[in-house]
């Protein structure tokens, strides 16, 4: 037997049939029509913006879309929220749609001269990722005749400790080196652009509120360092984001109100340049994973060479990561249950793998779960984030998942 | 410096400007629109199935589209083979379209009763996975009044050496167990139903002959003890497929032709009882994977930490596996090349990383190529097997890649 991540905590105490907003798996499944299906549920976000808010006051919340990009989703957010960070061309289009321009920031390393007309013709910021992209974005502008909206994304000479995608610290593509970053604000004040400051982000999934309280003290040390550089205050320090979700056996969740305290200090103590600064913190993970809940149907029970296979109707065509095929070295088990029976005491041990014709379709490896029956409903948690929109959904020709919205408005 | 594996060898020899089926790689681009694309070269397929067809006569010649369901190109090979192997209803509704139901074969250990209805009302073979899964498909055939056509799919009891996935020799989803596999063929019979043979699959991508082939033996081996045991012949047994495909340096190209002289013995050799069994070989990967490109354009080029990083607008959405994201543990470089300067000598180490706001975005680790500047087309080959269709389009909201046809009809 292999052990599995925690069920996210509006789900842990749940006995019987699993309830997602108050109401039975099964009757998410008449309103789906089919299986799989995913249902997000906007009251778990909201607990998490309130939580975030209670830790964090004064600080910006970012939205990065790309965790779940769902419209109806995002329509459910945008409120909540300070602003958007998208990737992408069609991203923007989502984010436009729910958000003020001013309130959308658009990172990526390969952003073309289509999409960066596109993002200053419409007003939103641009995280600047290069000196060639820099000047890419202001001829642009000047042929536009519209004055860029432009954040220098600094590539730090700080990691993010135990974060589980480290992005500073090291040779990247994203953002401009920061012994470079200053002369890059320069050319960008100088060029008439509406200069917006700093876009700085270490790393992701980090469970260490003592890590992330690290790497966000020496970001604003070293946005401060810049901002004495180049001899120009920055209207907003976006902080990145890291935090992290337990998504397995003896993960910790994250002690956010340890890393807001820590944030309180370091800002209290802030170098003067840094006096009129907005900070934002750009979360997407967190804010959407406990959320989501992935529901497949057992479509076969079987036995071989001695061990036990529930066959489900879903997969990584919909859920990538839960398989361990995304970005991930170690196979490891996603919480998920067998719907009808949460929190009971498990009587079997089994794989569920789902209908793709490869052994990488594999969701549960050698869990104990309650034993399952065909027709039965599975559910596999945190899949708020990157599930649906990271996974290959053309894969083997299956149909896509339907995605539902709990308490949405 | 990391080394990438060596292109196919309908682009190894070539000089200056990449050409596809003749015409330069720009003139592909104009043809596309836009990049990033996917050029798939018919031609290429088409040797790969004459190769197969001399060094294996007399031994059908499945597709397993799963590889690449493009129509256009799906249309264009089925001429070409002797049947078409599928894994879901939605690649049934693309096979059936182009090849007769009877020699179409559904595999995949998740079949759904509305998809077992689809395929036994449509006349395809099934692979049945599992007694339960046998069972239903007979009521289906009942209610439907229409005699199924079931092959028995067996979890062979050897598995294939040196496969990049091996799907035998263990606990397995796939199949039935040998040791329960005759009593099955029994039922299936006793029930009125079309047996059709069996379908034996011990593995994917092996670059050694010698495994193959011996995997081969023991696969016919098989299927003769359990024809045996059933007291009955059977019509056809794929022997799978596992004919892999060199991406990596160092890797070597598999000798078909001392697969085929292998399989040749032991097929003279048979035991009685597979007398006048016809005999199959599935693939997939291997008549499809050299015939695609893919083509994506530098948006940037950026130096960051001493190192270079050419940034494209194609990455792993549209080519998952060449970033190492799916089913690998350790990432290694696949082939490609700068495509105005394919086979010129390198005179830089770069990064070729994705627009994609993830470090998983990578498409080249520190290789070794001619200067590349922004504008210029980067090829990366091996891209006709699990690239578009097996990988996340949606994530992070960029369009699709168009997939181009040379030399279809």
């Amino acid at each position: 037997m292999k052990p599995m991540g925690a069920l996210p905590p509006e789900f842990a105490d749940q006995r019987g049939m699993l309830t997602i907003a108050g109401r039975p798996a099964e009757d998410w499944a008449a309103d789906a029509g089919d299986t799989p299906f995913f249902v997000y549920d906007v009251a778990i976000v909201a607990a998490r913006v309130a939580r975030f808010r209670s830790a964090f006051p004064g600080i910006d919340l970012h939205y990065a879309i790309k965790a779940n990009p769902l419209p109806a989703l995002l329509a459910a957010i945008a409120p909540l929220v300070d602003g958007l960070d998208i990737a992408s061309a069609g991203e923007l289009h989502r984010a436009i749609a729910v958000k003020p321009a001013a309130a959308i920031s658009f990172a990526g390393p390969g952003k073309r001269d289509d999409e960066l007309t596109v993002a200053i013709g419409s007003g939103v910021t641009l995280n600047v990722e290069s000196e060639g992209e820099a000047g890419r974005a202001i001829g642009i502008g000047e042929r536009l005749a519209i004055r860029p909206r432009l954040a220098v994304r600094v590539n730090p000479d700080i990691e993010l400790r135990g974060s589980g995608m480290r992005m500073g610290g090291r040779p990247s593509p994203f953002g401009v080196d920061a012994v470079r970053a200053a002369a890059l604000v320069r050319t960008i004040v100088a060029s008439g652009a509406n200069w917006r400051g700093f876009h700085i982000y270490a790393g992701s999934q980090a469970l260490d509120a003592q890590a992330i309280a690290e790497t966000q003290a020496a970001t604003i040390a070293l946005a401060a360092r810049l901002a004495e550089e180049a001899a120009v205050s920055p209207p907003l320090v976006n902080l990145g984001g890291g935090f992290g979700v337990p998504y397995f056996a003896g993960d910790k969740s994250l002690a956010v109100e340890d890393v807001g305290d820590a944030l309180r200090s370091a800002l209290d103590a802030r170098p003067a340049v840094l006096r009129d600064t907005r900070f934002a913190i750009e979360l997407g993970r967190w804010l959407v994973a406990d959320a989501g809940v992935y529901l497949t149907r057992i479509v076969d029970r079987k036995e071989s060479g001695g061990e036990l296979f529930l066959v489900v109707d879903g997969g990584l065509n919909h859920q990538l990561a839960a398989s361990g095929n995304f970005g991930t070295v170690v196979r490891r088990n996603y919480p998920l249950a067998l719907a009808r029976a949460v929190g009971e005491e498990p009587t079997e041990t089994v794989s569920v793998v789902g209908p793709l014709c490869t052994p990488l379709d594999r969701l549960g490896d050698r869990i104990a779960l309650p034993a399952g029956r065909v027709g039965d409903l599975v559910a596999i948690f945190l899949a708020g984030a990157y599930g649906a929109s990271a996974s290959p959904a053309d894969f083997l020709g299956h149909p896509p998942a339907a995605e539902l919205l709990a308490n949405g408005y």
